[in-house]
């Protein structure tokens, strides 16, 4: 009833927070005695109007201090298909975790968009980088969006923690690796369904990257998990899915790459290969329960 | 594995029995261990091709002979919205259960729609009742079709027994009401989330029964559980769950109408009333486990 409490008085303002923060409530569902709430807000980050998701489960309370699942979701998605299709509120209500779930790109009037209304470029599909050229500067900060803006607003306004874990899917999945090995001590574990391991090596990644940060390959490695946990200092929890009846297994994902990456960095990886998944919303929901155990057993350590 | 064995057989023959029903999969999805599958028939009682899930939990081997739960959609849903949102897989795969989700209008080029585009009558919106009007009689027979159609043709091509339960949301719990009411024997065991109880008597319901049946409202009452359940000479279980906080409680739904009925039949009923709760999947998917374990309480009895 807390949790409802909480949401209520969110309505009852409109804003939760207007000297600071302009953070808007649009939608307020119960779901498994918690609270699935839809919030926008203007990001000084992304330079336009963004939207997210947020569960506040039965234990958020005000005054409590719950620990936060980020989830990033992949390509074509928005802030709602996690929120709709994965069943995670379930197991979050049990454990008492907040799910924030972002959009995966600036979205608005004023933001640029491929000009071949591509699904794997531009609005929709961010790719969780801090993009450098023109036009897609201006707006595509997603990286600097879910590290730092969102989590600082998530922090002031929300019964939470700084206890953090980032989980995503495909691009998403990406995203949550990429966010974790550049950012040491911001999150204490990671998980991703069907992640892009090496964007800097596969079709949906070179297209991404050579649009968001230019033609020099040598600026995409920061950008490339399989880069990346070579180099890192910090040893966090990793969880990896992966179905293999996904189409775009061999193509786009190479889980083996990571494998092979985190193998030669003695980096500590779980790489689950699931028979007969494909890349869908069924293999999500299959093991959500499993990702978010995995991300309680360090964030309800004390 | 041995679902995936039958799935697999399927796709491989694409017309699962191409003798008699002319049924083919469409999509094949492995979800908690078991396959989410849809198929599409030709359908003589609404004389067009028809669309339906079908959840095949792990238990589903050839030869065997597992209960189904029928799934009834509400206004403007697919087939697939259920499948979907409602997280009900996870259950039914722990249960043994199949489910079934219809479609819940006839579709296609030749199918009649309403000539305003309306989303709560025709196309979305068939009613679950068998009509008398022209146009609509040539197609919407959507009782006939749930009641009589699909369950021969599930229980020739799955690994099913012939033990039914029914269940549905909002036009569709009113649609599994009815078809519980009006065919004694056929379901062991029924619920409803959020159910139109009384379409005679609401704007819902008026529209459409005016539209599918005529004028005269001595015909609705054939159709509406609150008249049929005080003629009701079967004791099934029933469970319905109403969220509180539903926008259309109390214009359209109206629970204490079909409390009062049963409770001058004295017919058994379980009406729980769901604080905060809206009318959306966040509701049925919070409360889907308890339905499905209704449900198996009495399909795995011996």
């Amino acid at each position: 009833m807390k949790a409802r409490a909480f949401a209520q008085s969110s309505i009852s303002e409109n804003q939760v927070n207007p000297g600071t923060s302009s953070m808007e409530l649009i939608a307020s569902q119960r779901c498994f005695g918690g609270q699935q709430n839809r919030y926008r807000h203007r990001s000084k980050v992304l330079d336009c109007d963004m939207t997210f998701g947020v569960f506040l489960p039965p234990q958020a309370e005000p005054g409590a201090r719950l620990p936060v699942v980020y989830w990033l979701s992949g390509l074509t998605c928005t802030d709602e298909n996690f929120t709709q299709k994965a069943g995670a509120q379930r197991v979050a209500a049990a454990l008492g975790l907040v799910i924030v779930a972002p959009d995966t790109s600036p979205r608005g009037e004023n933001i640029p968009a491929d000009p071949d209304n591509a699904w794997d470029f531009g609005l929709g599909a961010g790719f969780y980088v801090n993009a450098t050229q023109t036009p897609w500067a201006a707006h595509y900060q997603m990286h600097d969006y879910i590290v730092k803006e969102l989590p600082a607003l998530v922090e002031s306004e929300f019964p939470v923690s700084q206890r953090r874990a980032i989980s995503g899917h495909s691009m998403g999945g990406h995203g949550a690796l990429v966010c974790a090995f550049r950012n040491p001590g911001l999150y204490e574990s990671v998980s991703a369904f069907a992640p892009i391991t090496n964007p800097a090596k596969v079709p949906w990644g070179i297209k991404a990257l050579t649009g968001y940060l230019g033609d020099d390959a040598a600026t995409w490695r920061e950008w490339d998990a399989c880069e990346l946990i070579s180099r890192a200092t910090e040893r966090l929890p990793i969880l990896i899915d992966q179905g293999l009846a996904d189409s775009f297994l061999d193509t786009q994902l190479k889980p083996e790459r990571i494998a092979e990456a985190a193998r030669q960095a003695d980096y500590p990886l779980t790489l689950r290969l699931q028979p007969d998944y494909d890349h869908s919303y069924y293999f999500i929901a299959s093991f959500i329960e499993d990702h978010l155990h995995h991300h309680a057993r360090v964030l309800l350590r004390d």
